[in-house]
């Protein structure tokens, strides 16, 4: 035998001799590691800090979801006003509560102060007053899933908002995802498992990693709230997948049963809004075709004093790259942060380009009704602006959809505005048969104080209102709740078998 | 020390010895089949079996593109009619050659036949007559840079087509890009060297990577003819890169200079026909982004008999994922293939959108010129339609675009949809204005023989005239060429130092 021949030979036996020995030695060290509980986690516990009794570093991490360095769409939870950062927002939502206020989302640990503090939930002063129902704090809180096991799930979802406000009061944590039991990932909210049983799938057979993104999709996701079925009257939070996840299925889904969120107060259109429909758009795209989940890019693994765990603070991966992104990709973090940036100036410069024929639109419309179109003239437009704004809403509010899936969003973008063309040429032919034949000029909406007085929002009411609610009925939310989570009783651990 | 550190260093010592043993043997398999010349290849050797003498693998791989079991879109030389396929095209081309015959590109072996075949090159009766200059040989055969060393750049260039038809005999191969002296890439093509210095760029400092894709660069580009200059009344082969090579730089670039390719035949729209900007639209996508070069991809290595050598049957990828996308991506051949397919049928969805869009707005201005609109009225709509159809061609022309750029074609394909928005808004409404609130009915183009009935054109006088040059012309075309070729010298081959 040549000599090279036994060389390899070595080289290959002594190589994985070497990978053996490796793995006794990691494994002594995890053993060391191992869980061991200084707290028993009661099935309905809400409380974060509790579970973080049991496990500190990943409760701290978590609590970095505090941080305002920097701006959220940087992955930190600085407040950016999306209104004042784009005006004609205030115009496509006129009627609408995101009018009003609409904040970029930011880190787990605000879901509950930014849901009191919006001016979407109104100044509500006793519980059986404001505009939203109690199904707006379905995605803020472990309270959901220990108010679902107490009281019903229908129930949970039953009244206004303001009715459940002393009970919800810890922030999207643990107990979301979490079996406290075992930690095992677990879907806690009905919605995520109803979808699925509407599509013919039964979630409870999925892998742990497909659960690593299923625990975000009971969120992230595009919802309604559905007043007919399971019970009449009560606004039950339903995900619209029965036709499939695509922007059409939806837009076919909500079409058939003829269901609209709000009526346009300029143009009257039936619209639709697109919550975040994050995880649809995650799954058309080349990371969820690779089996990359949420939590790998958003949650991903980190050490620290020799220890492995996975990141709770979670947050854009651009904020840290070396633990994302290079886990795979082996450039420079610069060079993979501007491949992001790319992706995203495409899509928003044509979003944008969108937005202004949307807006054109709205104002258009108007102006056909102002001069006498009957509702027959205007059914297609109508319909026509409810599709293109539908499509604008879902390729926009989609969290991270253009790097998500940069694809699937450039082709939303544009057939938004082909069925927008479609609509303003029609409703362009019928201005001119009413007898209008010039371009419909444009109202001064270049901040989000002008846009909002054209659209006969009253600011300064607003705010004043939103004053007195926090002065006067968050603090009695908070005491009541403080008073109920006294009497929990947390007993001490028990080291699993 | 422990043992497991002296096990880790044993292995990496022998794993490093075993790698240079194999190095060695390698750099002997090398040795053994270096190049031996069987002839010397001549300076301006156009003829591709005369270079295949020295390097059969490479010439045999090369007369593969001669395969017609694949569509040319599956990356065979099958024919395939683009307007048959899409009779649309009829009508966005109505007045330029591509309303007459379009099929796709076929290999490189076909390069001489085809366009001798093509009903765009016409039916010249003599050397002086005909639809096409001299230019339009440029890109076809290694002869060009054989006649341009023999007469000069320009001389190559002028005259009609049919002048140069008894010169250009030898398809696309060996002499276009490499050097017959050492085998390197080179050059051949003023036209790619002009455009760099254009933008303050000098090629000659190009990497041998940059060269695996600047070769292909030489053609596959988007490209004009100037007559100005260099050289007025030639029409010179010019790369419109002077302000960037993104559409909307090249846009700019012929609107500065007041460029048309031709005055559209039913809309009167002045229009740019976009060639193939396949090497810039690569440019902005990832592959080019990470280094991957065309031949990477469309040539990748290959392994017959033990030898390496550079496969030179150059097709579509997706014949050759083991060696071309697998290089790199560990998934299976199907998957892969069908990530691409996402990609394409994402794009094709709303640039078919955009062509029913642009085949309205060219009818919608014949109406509104039918109907005594002026010059002045018009002027911003014929710019609109121009700038909408360029951008539409670019995405749609770009060989491979939707794949190798998808973010930046369907960027593009956007671009467009707003701008054909906002021209056909105003022709809308500048038609209610000259009396004409309907829509403008469109015509039956659902054949190709419909759309070019449509358009006017006479497609059985074409194929006739056709036949015609067939039969008469081009055989004395051969006949002359191989009296030429034959007293071109062969001398044996001289061992390199």
């Amino acid at each position: 035998m040549k000599n090279w021949v036994l060389f390899v030979i070595t080289a290959v036996v002594v190589f994985l001799l070497g990978m053996l020995a490796s793995n006794v030695i990691n494994r002594k060290n995890e053993a060391k590691f191992a869980y061991t509980p200084k707290v028993t986690i009661g099935e309905n516990e809400p409380r974060n800090d509790v579970w973080g009794k049991n496990f500190p570093k990943q409760y701290q991490s978590y609590i970095q979801t505090l941080d305002t360095t920097f701006a959220s769409y940087q992955g930190g939870s600085k407040m950016v006003d999306l209104l004042e950062h784009d005006p004609l927002l205030v115009v496509l939502y006129a009627g609408y509560g995101f009018s009003k206020d609409y904040n970029q989302g930011r880190g787990h640990y605000y879901a509950i102060e930014d849901l009191q503090n919006t001016l979407r939930t109104g100044a509500p002063a006793g519980p059986d007053d404001g505009p939203m129902p109690g199904t707006c704090w379905a995605c803020k809180s472990p309270d959901i899933p220990r108010l679902m096991n107490e009281q019903g799930i229908a129930e949970t979802y039953a009244g206004k908002w303001a009715s459940k406000g002393h009970e919800v009061v810890n922030n999207i944590g643990c107990a979301d995802c979490h079996n406290p039991k075992d930690m095992s990932l677990q879907i806690t909210r009905p919605a995520l498992i109803e979808a699925f049983e509407s599509m013919g799938k039964d979630i409870s057979k999925a892998t742990h990693n497909e659960m690593r993104s299923l625990v975000c999709a009971q969120c992230h996701v595009e919802y309604y709230f559905n007043s007919k079925t399971p019970k009449e009257g009560v606004p039950y939070l339903t995900f619209p997948w029965k036709n499939g996840m695509s922007v059409e299925n939806m837009e076919e889904y909500y079409d058939n049963i003829d269901f609209k969120d709000w009526e346009h107060s300029i143009s009257k259109a039936p619209l639709l809004k697109a919550q975040h429909p994050g995880y649809e758009v995650y799954m058309t795209g080349i990371h969820a075709d690779r089996g990359v989940s949420c939590a790998d890019c958003h949650m991903p693994y980190k050490s620290e004093g020799g220890q492995k765990f996975t990141d709770h603070h979670i947050q854009s991966p651009l904020n840290n790259v070396a633990n994302s992104c290079q886990v795979c990709h082996r450039e420079e973090a610069n060079k993979l942060i501007e491949n992001v940036y790319t992706r995203q100036s495409a899509a928003n410069e044509n979003r944008l380009k969108l937005q202004e024929q949307l807006v054109r639109a709205h104002i258009e419309a108007k102006k056909a009704w102002d001069l006498g179109a009957t509702e027959k003239q205007m059914e297609r437009i109508m319909q026509g602006i409810r599709h293109a704004q539908w499509r604008w809403d879902f390729a926009a509010a989609s969290h991270g959809g253009s790097f998500h899936a940069p694809v699937e969003t450039a082709r939303i973008i544009a057939s938004a505005m082909d069925v927008a063309q479609t609509t303003r040429i029609e409703l362009t032919r019928l201005l001119a048969e009413l007898g209008y034949t010039d371009a419909v000029p444009m109202p001064d909406i270049s901040t989000k104080a002008k846009a909002q007085a054209f659209i006969g929002l009253n600011a300064e009411k607003m705010l004043a209102d939103k004053k007195v609610f926090k002065e006067n009925v968050i603090p009695k939310w908070l005491e009541k709740a403080k008073e109920r989570e006294s009497k929990m009783e947390i007993k001490s651990g028990v080291t699993p078998k």
